[in-house]
Order: structure tokens, then sequence, then C-alpha cells
């Protein structure tokens, strides 16, 4: 991410967002690419229950990357949501052992899932709840 | 909706899934097009929080759709989110007496999220909880 | 889709683009749905290709959608970006005889394909080219 | 991005392929940003065309990135698409002279067209057209 993207955010907890949709962001990609590694690969990669995981994945990760960015206040379901898909995701890959996508796609699940975990405590804004509009 | 989309869909549990995937398509795209109509009207029509809310909801029906499409076990928070979204949404919409089109967001969004919050406590494929296999 | 979505569209080009937006949807539907066949069939059906092509359809279907229900003026690349994914998808799942889903899945795909065909051509608001605003 | 992520993509292809996919998340996110400045500054920022704009680019982003990461064979015309969508974008941001994120903004959606332009042209896999598989 570059610096322009946070002209306008000013808070501790508005990187805190910025920081969790951005690791959002790169856990879709991951799972994006991990399905196309699974079909390649073929087999128990294959299997409906692990490529569906992946599939939620990528999609609730795109979801909570734009409530993020948009500082809404409906965030905290969303993310606490989010954390419970990629924890059940990074366990599904897990299960490859030796398979350096699966790792790699499995570690960035658990950086997510941290991620989500802490900012769906938070209100937008800061103790304020003062929402986007927290341009110092 | 047509009758070939649920061709392999068969309890009663599937079709409330697959029903409440097609009310969150038409609530998202009402609000996508509710957006262009306030951002039309201006004034209190652009005012930011009632247009996150309707981008959120724009946002949270489409995921929505897609976990109830797949049968996703872990439907459960996202359907939850959304009703929640959803309702506050309607409400936002409600303030803007005598506008025909904020009228029928509301309406969608109303019935979008009683379905959500139906099929929020359902795990897919019945009683069995067999998942998306439940062709009978 | 009900009434109250085209509560402010009024011209014949408006109905072209708001049913076009419709058939997006359902194909991106269906698509989502039959992804879930395949890895239920696995074999064949999990082609890395076929799977591709139906990951792709879903996913330009939804952004045809939207951009069609914002009368986006961009609409012409994307919508004949659609008919072309569309109708590839479509001959992919040709390949399945005696499958009821790929069979649906191929004609929603072919429906699509006909409408964003036909609106790729066209400019939104109709003859004069007046955009979202062409409430009559 | 993170070296896992690119743990099955071995040529020079593919590192253009994820490049760009990468540069369209980013432009993703910074549009998504700047429709909640647009929202808060209010007056010629939410001009209906300017916002329309953000919102097509936002959009078609988040679809050049998944199909390039899927290395699909069919992204030419989606590439396409995204650099003219992100140009037009980018001169509706330059109106706005003296706004940090309006020229943020601005900026990345030329370095995503100039991405964009540069794949458009190229077929996933190399010269070879292999596609996903080429892992060396």
């Amino acid at each position: 991410m570059r610096e322009g993207h946070m002209a306008h955010q000013g808070t501790a907890l508005s990187t805190a967002f910025v920081n969790t949709a951005s690791e959002a962001q790169s856990c879709q990609l991951i799972c994006v690419q991990s399905i196309q590694h699974c079909l390649q690969m073929g087999g128990s990669h294959v299997e409906p229950s692990h490529m569906r995981l992946m599939q939620d994945c990528a999609e609730i990760c795109e979801t909570t990357a734009t409530f993020l960015l948009r500082s809404s206040p409906q965030h905290n379901q969303v993310t606490a949501a989010c954390a419970s898909v990629c924890e059940l995701c990074a366990q599904s890959c897990d299960k490859f052992t030796g398979d350096a996508q699966m790792k790699a796609c499995a570690d960035e699940c658990r950086r997510c899932a941290a991620a989500c975990q802490q900012v769906a405590q938070m209100r937008p804004g800061g103790a304020a709840g003062a929402g986007h509009q927290s341009v110092p």
C-alpha cells in the first residue's frame, strides 16, 4: 500500500482499519490463487468442503476490506465472520503438508484472522466513534 | 429465478437458501440503483452515513447470496450481519418520505432482512446438516 | 425483480439495461451453484479450464450487473467482455451431455450473452445519451 | 504482497500478471476510500458522473485482479476495459486541484491503467500460452 492511500486517515485506529483491509485483500488474493492451484493438483485438493472454504474466504475478505475502507460502523459482525472463516480455511489448508501454496495460504489466513479479531471490537474513528470523519 | 437454477436442490431447506439468495440479489440490485438515485437528488440524499449504509448493504447482500448458493456451513454469521445491515439501511431510507425509490429500497431491505434472519439459524442441507450434497 | 426496482427508470433503453442486469445476476447465480455441483461430481467436471470459466463468468456477470444498474457510460467494453465469457462458458458446459445442471447453466449463459451483446452497442439514456437522468 | 503468494508462479509473464493484480487491488482500495472522502467533502465532489466513475473503477479493478490471479485466458477484454475506466477516473480526479486524496487516487488509477494496458496484450503462461500451469 502506498502512502497516498492514507492521505485522509489520521488516527491509530484508522491505521488498524487500513492495515486489516490490506491483510484482507492479501488473503482474498492468495485464496483466489490457491483455488486455481488446487484445481491443477486435483485429488484431495478439490474436495468440495476445502474448495468451498477458500471461496467463502476470498468472498468475505473482499467484503471485509471494503467495509473497513469505508470506516463502516457496521463492520463488527463482518470482521468477526471474516476471522471465523479465515481460521477454518487455514485449518483446511493445514491438511496438505508439504504443499508450499497451501502453507502460504494458511499463513495469510491466520494473519488476516488475527487482524480481523483485533478490529472486530473497535468502533471506527476511535474513542469518539466519529466514523470516517477522523481527519486530524 | 428460473427452474433450472434449482435442478440439483431438493429439500425445503435448500429452497429457503435459494430464495434468500435471490432476495439478497434483489436487495443488492436496488441498493446499487438507489445510490445513483441519491447522487442525482443531492442534498440530504448524499449524506455520508446514508450513502455508506447503501454501499454496505449492496456489498454484504452480494456476499450473502454467494454463501447461500454454495450452501456454505459458515453462512450463519454472514446472514446475521446481512440482516442487521439491511434493517439499518431500511431505517435510513425511511427518512426520505415521499421518495418512491427510497420507499422501494426500504421495502426490499426489510424483505431481505426477514429472509436472512430466518436462514441465519439454519444449517445447510437440513436436519442432517448434510451440506450441499443434499440431493434426495 | 419487483416493480419498485424500476421506479425511476423510464425509457425502453433503461428497460434493456435493467433486464440485462437481471440476466447477469441470474447467470452469476447459476455459475456459483454450478461450481459447487461440479466439485460434487468430480472427474472431468473439475477440469481446471472448465472451473475457471465458470468463476470468470460469475465474476464478470456481477460487474456487468452493477455497471448497467448505474447506467454507466463505460458499460460497453464490460458488456462485450461479459458476452464473450458467457459464450465460452456455455460451450464448456455443453460438453457435459445429460447433466441437467450443466444444461441449465449453458442455457442461462447464452441468454446472458445475447442480452449483453444487445446492450453492448447502446449508450445509457437512449439516443440523447443522457445517462442515468433519463426519467421522462 | 508477500513472497508466498507467488509460490507457484514461475515466469516473467506470471510476474506481470501478479503485479498488475496487485495494482488493481490498490486501485480498488483507493477508489473505495475516495468515494467516502468525496461524500465527506460534498459539493462538486459528489457530482454523479465523478462518483459513478470511482464506483465503476473500484468494481472493474476487483474483477481484473481476480481474472489475472486465475491466469484467465479471457483476461484481455477485462484488462482493456479496466485500463479505459482507470484513465477516465484519473481524469475526473484531476479536476480537484489541491485535494491530496484526489491526487493520490488519480496517480494510482494511472499506475493501474498502465499496468493493465501492458498485460492486455499478453497471453497467460507466456509465449507457449500454457496458462496457469506455468510452474517451472
